[in-house]
């Protein structure tokens, strides 16, 4: 009863929902670029604002980086955080956008409504979803649902520096029985998931150097080494003939795939020629023994994310450069240590440098891989609710992305966390023309308000039993 | 007598000479970048005015890229060519240059006067000093020695396009005895050398493309192909562990070293680990059975001059990108065909592609190896007024560097090349901080008055003879 209400509400208040989202569009919070520290703040600012008209008391809250943006709306029930990012990722290149990144619109994209800017899908229309679920509650029955904690960070394109810190900072505040996090996809067009299990992700930069300056191609070739052929010589040894990580331990803590979930993914119906055409492909890469699902979800990667050296500008220049630089990821599944797969890649890199060679490495960062408990009775309340919204009965699933709030969560929090979202495969999110679909934003509040009910409802656990 | 008043002019005039050069070396010619079109021009249209302010009827003359400039001097004596470049390099890494690279200054460096700024040895204080000898000449004796033709062209940092084509319209204007170039370094120190063999060059630009946008490592990472991984796993297969390029046919052409000149270099002393200690290295790369000195002047080389592909700025960003691209030079030796050379490099890049990849290719120029017949007269005389004018005796050496033009000459125009010139190993050309000794620049200019003198009073061969 007074969840149809609320409903009605939400779609009753999507055109004003929608010009609230262009707002926060708008707003180039590029975390990772210092050029952008001005704007990034004024996202924080503008979240704040946001939540203290629904009537919380918000806070910006400050950190060696950039801000936290905390709430609280106290009341009754389960008390359950939700989580989502301010920041965005940067826009190069920036000549493949077909309009301003930060100048967002609604545009028509094959017959549908889309939302196109950067952030429009990763991450700030899906936190919206949320927000626009509170704001109808609260028009509604004047006061917003259950007992929420808002935490919303502006780091999560950059690392994170400054989250476990928080966390730790404020453990009693912020550990509630169970996480909400918005930052994740539907499994297929009209079917919802809930991820239960999340990759972990390690961001390494090699930097190999050698002469003391550039030098001259024709007066010091051959004789003088060249750090772009020790960079490649070392990036090429990553991956085996079969698409297996050579680091040595890499696979040290992968589990198998329990057979139960082998076989509700295999369910699925995944289709891996589909996922790869729709991005121009046709064959899957990686491990020949492996699905791609299982890839995808379920395996550990290594991945070369960006390569520089010499000069790669218009025309041409024989130069032999004084270094050259990789920024590599992993993504780590079970029980994989990052910090020991960080320790066995930098040894590897150091014994393959020719005579001549420096390397430095830089650390971007490191969090393990998550594994959710899905007994707790929220879990089954939330894909109620999620498939009483949408077409098809939704899943429990996995993710390739890393969302390593989600393993932050469980170490520092002691909670699991829900990760619902609403997003598309063709959202081109960290791509140029990034989009979310207006029914995406539409559902994804409408589904927020039924999960809220649906939670909220139940029986709260450890926090008011102990 | 003559020549002994030239060289007191030469004395007297240095301040000036070098007031001259500074004006030159503010114009920012680096042909390769179209933003400095204009300035590439009017770097041109100073030295046509030199010219003509020797007394000489110069002109621009065009082409489809940069102009030529042309002038004669007439009069009597064997006909010469001077061929110089009056572009140069781009600045990049500018953050390096501890001043601007167009705000050139006289600086003490290590107790010696240096001329910095880009293009302060490559090429503009080079050639200026065969300008400066002409004007000291033009000021004892009324006019310019010898039968000069001027050739200066604007291309040579970007692959010389226009060259083939404009002395292949103009080869009547421009076949003379022989050609004097300026566009090279002294041997040692205090030795000066003739280069009599020159290795040839071949640019390669190869773009790698997979997936028909950048996609993210989490979502596709392992599954969807990595051009960066493609790149990389290809052009480390370019050299085998010993050191030697593996293009199938690569070595076609390529002579032993003559014995003879294999002593003679021997000889020269030349100081490997001194050579790379200047650069910061210790160890000699490249080919394991190969002295460096060998390397440098009388081998082919593959080296990999620029790479690029994904994020490679500040922080971090997982993406997968849609391609990666890298800028290969060969230098070429003997026989070596650089066509046949570049069909099999892209040959062997076909075969190493994975499934998903494309290529594509861009074509940075070619020119072969050449080597001089140095039993011309001018060569002994060159030698013999060069010994005149320096503490050691000049030798015939080899270049490591590719001077494509002199390879043209001979097949263009049928004539040889004396390669001369008064760099030093330190001068920096193509880096930051390029310099010129003032040292260089002023007994560059006497010994092309010496020069000038013995070819003028030699015999002259085949242009009068028939």
């Amino acid at each position: 009863m007074s969840l149809s209400a609320v409903l009605d509400r939400i779609d009753a208040d999507l055109d004003p929902a929608l010009d609230r989202l262009m707002a926060f569009l708008r707003i180039p919070s590029i975390s990772t670029d210092p050029a952008y520290d001005g704007d990034t703040r004024r996202a924080a600012a503008w979240l704040r604002d946001e939540l203290e008209s629904l009537g919380c008391s918000a806070e910006l809250r400050e950190t060696t980086g950039h801000p936290m943006v905390v709430a609280h709306t106290g009341g009754e029930g389960r008390p359950v955080l939700f989580y989502g990012h301010y920041d965005v990722q940067p826009v190069d290149p920036i000549e493949l956008w077909h309009r301003g990144p930060f100048d967002p619109a609604i545009e028509d994209q094959d017959g549908a409504r889309v939302i196109r800017g950067r952030g429009a899908a990763d991450d700030k229309g899906q936190l919206m979803t949320f927000v626009e679920a509170c704001r109808a509650w609260k028009a509604v029955h004047g006061s917003l649902p259950g007992n929420v904690t808002f935490l919303f960070e502006g780091e999560e394109e950059s690392g994170s520096p400054s989250l476990v810190p928080f966390l730790e900072a404020n453990r009693e505040e912020l550990s509630k029985d169970v996480a909400l996090i918005c930052d994740t996809g539907l499994f297929a067009r009209d079917k919802p998931g809930i991820v239960t299990q999340l990759r972990g992700l390690l961001g390494e930069e090699v930097v190999v150097k050698a002469a003391s300056k550039d030098l001259h191609s024709g007066s010091f070739g051959g004789v003088a080494t060249n750090p772009i052929k020790a960079l490649t010589k070392i990036l090429a040894q990553l991956h085996d003939d079969t698409g297996r990580v050579t680091i040595p331990g890499f696979y040290d803590g992968v589990p198998d795939l329990p057979e139960d979930l082998r076989t509700q993914w295999e369910g699925l119906g995944f289709d891996a020629s589909a996922f790869l055409s729709g991005v121009g492909l046709t064959t899957p890469a990686g491990e020949t023994d492996r699905t791609a699902l299982e890839q995808i979800w379920s395996r550990p990667t290594a991945e070369i994310n960006g390569i520089r050296g010499g000069y790669a500008g218009q025309g041409f220049k024989t130069v032999l450069p004084a270094e050259a630089a990789a920024k590599i990821s992993f993504r780590l599944v079970g029980q994989q240590d990052p910090h020991a797969i960080r320790e066995s890649f930098r040894k590897m890199v150091h014994a393959m440098l020719p005579a001549d060679c420096k390397v430095e490495f830089h650390d971007h960062g490191a969090s393990p891989a998550s594994v959710m408990n899905t007994s707790d009775p929220a879990f089954e309340a939330a894909r109620t609710a999620l498939s009483q919204e949408w077409p098809n009965e939704a899943a429990y699933i996995g993710a390739g992305g890393s969302i390593p709030i989600a393993g932050y969560f469980q170490e520092i929090l002691g909670m699991d966390s829900m990760l619902i979202g609403f997003g598309r495969d063709d959202d081109q999110i960290h791509s140029p023309n990034e989009k979310y679909d207006v029914a995406s934003f539409h559902r994804g509040a409408r589904s927020w308000a039924r999960i809220l009910d649906a939670i909220s409802n139940g029986q709260s656990s450890s926090h008011t039993q102990t």
